[in-house]
């Protein structure tokens, strides 16, 4: 049984999407309504196909080049596999086909909601959270399958199925890294360019047929407004899906390669039943036993009456997360009993190796799970109807669109101040239990509900377009009422699923921050050092101007959809009166290039400044061990102003929107109930100009930024670092190294370290002379005293002859 | 010469008060104009009085309270002398005396230059620059004379005036600390309640006058207009005083500490005309320099013509700048190369111990004067009429209010970008120059200025005024012509002055961090360590939430203002006819007091995350030398996002203010001329709304709050890392340290340390166990072989008995 346990994630993610497939075909069985209806489902449908394959045929190209790039990088650079490109390609694959899968479902399942919200709320919601539950578990199912088998595969090959060394188990997480690098790349196009897609046409939309033209939203005369609905699934399902899989993957990657490093701490190699990598595995088993934990958490979503309100509808989605956690928590429990040795060493910053307990791995798990929860109920408070924040900013609309404005901002900067605390305290408290591993693992326990949290998520949406084809079809008031009950739990969920994915996205990043520090063998990422201190300045600038583009890029996007719809309105006969017929591919292809040309300068923002911090000073024959450091701290820049930007915008704008949805029920200003069109609630639309960007495209896309740029961080690791020395030196058993170290005094040594090596067959003596500051010299000696450390069964000594501390 | 260099600066900063002086006395004696002018221009003297005495009265309580916590730690730490509270209260007098010489002449310059704009302009610059200059000279003449004498009188009192060693000038620069400090506080007061009081009357103002009665801004019928007028005299000339006073006094101060490291390095002594501390002595000779060199640059400053327009004017301004630059160029080469060895030798990280030439220094101070220059440009790119951004926020004004926001964020935070590479080129290239001793020595070059840049600061609120005391006292047009000439120069000056201010606070804080590592010997700030990680997460998010605070604050003042407004209009009689005189203390009142209660949260925030971060781990027993990380990684956190939000929220609020203001003179929108009162205009208006707050509260307090907390910092800095065992080593001669350090693995390492000390005049022997990770356990031992190498002359011996590294 636990020698089989490599395949259990496997056989899980199976499970997963069989039974997504079970729930596909129910849900395609239903009633997909007829005329009109139908009519407008097919156009969504189509539209959201071209927007599909029009990034698809970009993709190619960017997957393309930078496969080519990195089978270049693996040429150069000894460490680097060839199959680093397969794993990317597939990475990609799989991430897009999740995505593929979530956007069918979901523009097949809107109709069949409309449909079942004729007769039956329940209905309604059970088919609407069944789409969701199939992108769920498409997203997790095809992320744990590619990630447990592209791993099973590189064991195998590079190391022949059994444990071997920290080294070669390094070599095979590093080539899987290409896999993770490959979601993500996917992640930048479906969130930031689905971000602006979803923005442009919406603003385009409303600008032109709202403003100008007077006729309601979601009116088929508006040439726009399948673009629009497009928008909904470009950005909220396959943007959200996207990035979750890209979280999903590099967590557990990141949690491996932690794993990989306690086995080193503990000596090299572990004697357990699960052949000795029992911590490698188990992060891979916590996301198997996610995906069937979902299963059976979705199973518990359902009401019974159809008088049913939203309060029963939210509860029925908490009843079904709620019991998700609880399950995660046991099953980490015994997991983490089963597969981890009861006592583990581990190298504690400043306290050395410490011998813990295994269960202080269970407990940093559940401070993962805490972090999940608690973030969503900080972010329903910042941007929940009802609740303090958005009371005041009501009360501020009263004066005008400024103090709205000012109000809105204010609230989403106040929000940093929880959100932050919390994150800092999960920092703090699981990497006190069970350092980096428990802070990877704390990420890991809460992406295992993935699934679960995604179709949570995606049903929002699908409920959103379940409204509109009401809308557009002309549905009996009672069909639009049900459709709004599911879409107001919708938006709730939607506003809590962002402060789920930057939770994700933080934890992740740094899992994988310190799984960087870790590859590249530095002692850490020193910010006194000044190159490092200016790396973390041009850092923290980064996602400023990000968003700044990002939100930018909407402007100019939906100036394009203005200008065509315009265009169609004056050279379509009779579109204003129903019987020409608007060109509504038209707007989903401007919307589509738009959004992708629009996404390339922060995407090479993105990807550009790791590279340039990398490769730039190493022209100049920079030490590499120092650009390592320079680009931690770049790495660590991005990711605390990442994650304070995106909560910001995240948590403003949806703020914003729920500020002018408040007046729909209407509000009591002064004393006075107020509606919609008064001025306030002008104010308030003004406000939600603003945050739409925010909180759909800026603010999401800060967690692709941070998550890629430390990918990226990862990948380039292997060529950085002491790493390269390290591989050399593994070629060759026959090695001999000797390291004099003479202390002059305490401010310099030198250190001349002499080894043999094999290079290409031959045997050459190669000399490395460290000088410097006698802690600096220390430490590049320890680096290199870890790199050969590593290699197979080479007994190495190393002798400091002379250390002499002279004082004046 | 040499060895009375000294009190070379406390000559210069007596030249320059007597020059202020002579400059006071003639702006005093010029016309202060008849009748109505004279009556309003009373008002804004009074109410600028009454805001400074209330002011002063909570000055009061907060610096007793601050004094007595300052006593009672000097009482604990062995390293902190009493002094330093009497350094703190003469800080805070000396920065609250100047700023009392600025508001007090400010506000008899604007009735003065009104009176001669009626017949001439070149006289009304020459009275208004005449006002900044007296303004100025206050700020810096006394910056440098309280620095100066509190330096001389602690050598002689710690140190008997001559050089020892580096630890007996560490207390001596440790106990200045407290002026520093002193002077930072005030600047609290002065710019972050200076900032709430402007907006809030600006806005009560506007809101209730404008808005609800109709009537034009500066209308004597408007209770609020006189706080209106003294807001802008609270915020833009005390606020920007303190803030370069207290920038000032840092720079110097932090430059001197390095200095002080710089003799260390060299062996712990040098020979040099100056007593053996040039290298101490030189950033308050520039300093000096830099006084004369102002008065040189101001009377530079003068224009021929009555028909003169904004160019010429600015042209004078130009010619009055750029000289004084040059000549402090001219006078570093001078100073460097008179006052410091001819080669230095200095520590630089990973290099070591380098042998650099002190040519190095000097282009370390060009750096810190080309910063300067540059990011005034880079200002006035963003937020100048005319240039680019600005008129594409006025094109985005054509699409509502909604867009004109997008546009003016985007803006600001666009604007990041070639501010923060421009810092962190400036970081890396000053460093390399000659180490933080460069770093710093950069912020003290490009701070010789102050006098200069504040002279220029503080003509255009004075023309402000001016401007507003013609509308008043209705003077015939051509007045006001001429005061909107220089008004309108003076907006520039205003944001580039901003640009400077942060430029200033950010190689500040930069040096103070250095400063505040060297002082508690830490080895480094190594964000790898996850409490340090997770407080550099923190800092990051202070300045959001403390901006956030200051935001809501103007909200809340403002809206007590408004009642107040109302009152008076509904129960005074006669006042909307003329008849009946509105209370303005009253509203100068509210003024006052609501920003002085509303900026204690953010206050409060200010002082006390870095005091918890440095207290409550200390009661649960945590290692001082991982608090001073964790507390260094805060300071860190707080300056890089500081930095960011003040750059973004000062030109965001800038360049929405030019882009109302570009409506004036009418701006071409889609081909259409478009003015004041059109659709755009009011979208503009709602921009600089929420601007305001931006540029003239939350993004200048950035500089106090990043400065403040770095400076806090330095103070805790003796309580924690190894300074206090190297204050109790200090006191005996004869002791005798033995270190005995056995590895018994790579990974694990003991050292025992055995040394006895005099204590109460007891001899005691103490021994340190420093258990750990090799490293670390060695970074300890450094720090504690430094600590004991600096005390007076006595011969330790470390010998480090075993070293041993077992591989596996």
């Amino acid at each position: 049984m636990e020698s089989m346990m490599i395949y259990m994630p496997i056989l899980m993610a199976l499970l997963g999407l069989i039974y997504m497939g079970i729930k596909r075909s129910w849900v395609m069985k239903q009633h997909a309504g007829d005329g009109k209806m139908k009519e407008i489902s097919d156009y969504i449908y189509e539209g959201a196909l071209a927007f599909l394959s029009a990034e698809y045929k970009l993709l190619a190209v960017f997957v393309v080049i930078v496969s080519v790039l990195l089978a270049i990088v693996s040429f150069i650079v000894p460490t680097t596999h060839m199959l680093i490109v397969v794993a990317f390609v597939f990475g990609a694959i799989f991430s897009a086909f999740a995505g593929n899968i979530g956007m069918k479902i979901a523009t097949k399942t809107n109709v069949r909601t409309t449909q079942a919200a004729r007769t039956s709320l329940p209905n309604a919601l059970k088919i609407s959270f069944g789409g969701g539950t199939v992108m769920g578990l498409g997203v997790a199912g095809l992320a744990v399958l590619g990630l447990t088998i592209f791993f099973i595969i590189f064991f195998q090959f590079f190391m022949g199925g059994i444990w071997t060394s920290t080294m070669d188990m390094t070599i095979v997480l590093e080539t899987l890294a290409g896999f993770s690098l490959g979601a993500e790349s996917i992640a930048l196009f479906a969130r930031v360019g689905g971000g602006i897609y979803t923005k442009a046409a919406d603003v385009g939309a409303d600008l032109v047929g709202k403003v100008e033209a007077g006729i309601p939203e979601d009116d088929p005369r508006n040439p726009a407004t399948i673009a629009d609905n497009v928008g909904d699934n470009v950005g909220d399902v396959a943007g959200m899906g996207a990035d979750l899989f890209g979280s999903y993957v590099a967590t557990v990657l990141a949690a491996m390669v932690l794993g990989n490093y306690v086995i080193k701490d503990m000596g090299g190699s572990i004697t357990d039943a699960f052949g000795g990598i029992g911590p490698i595995l188990l992060p891979m088993a916590i996301a198997g036993a996610g995906i069937i934990i979902s299963i059976i958490g979705t199973m518990l979503v359902k009401i019974k009456s159809n008088d049913a309100k939203e309060a029963q509808v939210m509860g029925a989605l908490n009843i079904g997360n709620w019991t998700s956690i609880v399950l995660v928590a046991i099953s980490c429990f015994a997991l983490v009993t089963w597969m981890l040795p009861e006592t583990m060493k581990m190298e504690f910053f400043g306290e050395g190796l410490l011998e813990i307990s295994s269960m202080r791995v269970f407990y940093a798990t559940l401070v993962g799970l805490v972090v999940g929860a608690v973030i969503s109920s900080v972010t329903e408070y910042y941007t929940g109807l009802g609740k303090s924040p958005i009371l005041k900013i009501v009360q501020q609309s009263s004066t005008g669109a400024g103090t709205n404005i000012i109000a809105g901002l204010a609230t989403g900067m106040i929000s940093t101040f929880p959100s932050v605390l919390l994150f800092a305290g999960a920092i703090w408290a699981s990497y006190a239990f069970a350092g980096f591993y428990g802070v990877a693992l704390a990420a890991s326990a809460m992406m295992a509900t993935t699934a679960m949290q995604l179709a949570i998520d995606a049903f929002g949406p699908i409920s959103d377009n379940a409204g509109g084809i009401a809308e557009m079809s002309e549905q009996e008031p009672i069909v639009r009422e049900r459709t709004d009950i599911l879409d107001s739990v919708g938006n709730t969920t939607a506003a809590t699923g962002k402060g789920f994915a930057i939770a994700s996205a933080a934890l992740t990043s740094l899992a994988l921050f310190a799984a960087y520090v870790t590859f590249t063998g530095i002692d850490g990422i020193n910010i006194f050092k000044a190159p490092v201190l200016a790396m973390l300045f041009v850092g923290g600038m980064v996602p400023v101007v990000f968003s700044a583009l990002a939100m930018n890029a909407v402007g100019k996007a939906a100036m394009e959809m203005v200008q065509e719809v315009r265009r169609q309105f004056k050279e379509i006969p009779g579109i204003m009166e129903g019987t020409g017929k608007p060109e509504y591919d038209k707007c989903v292809a401007i919307s589509t290039q738009a959004s992708l040309k629009e996404m390339m300068l922060p995407g090479l923002l993105t990807i550009g400044f790791p590279l340039v911090i990398a490769f730039v000073p190493m022209l100049f024959g920079m030490n590499k061990l120092a650009i390592a450091e320079m680009l931690g701290g770049y790495m660590a820049g991005v990711t605390v102003s990442g994650v304070l930007w995106a909560i910001f915008q995240n948590n403003a704008g949806g703020a914003w929107d729920n500020a002018k949805k408040s007046f729909e029920a209407g509000v009591e200003i002064n004393g006075e109930m107020t509606y919609k069109g008064s001025e306030a609630h002008k104010a308030a639309v003004t406000g939600d100009t603003v945050g739409d960007p925010f909180k759909d495209t800026s603010g999401p896309s800060m967690n692709i930024l941070i998550k890629l740029t430390c990918l990226i961080g990862l990948v380039i690791a292997p060529i950085l670092g002491g790493h390269v020395e390290e591989g050399v030196a593994m070629l060759n058993d026959q090695q001999k190294v000797s390291i004099e170290m003479n202390v002059e005094n305490v401010d310099l040594a030198e250190a001349i370290v002499t080894y043999s090596t094999t290079v290409n067959g031959e045997s050459v003596v190669e000399q490395v002379v460290y000088t410097g500051k006698k802690a600096e010299v220390e430490a590049q000696l320890t680096a290199f005293e870890n790199a050969t450390n590593v290699k197979k069964g080479t007994a190495t000594e190393i002798t400091i002859e002379k250390v002499e501390i002279n004082k004046q």
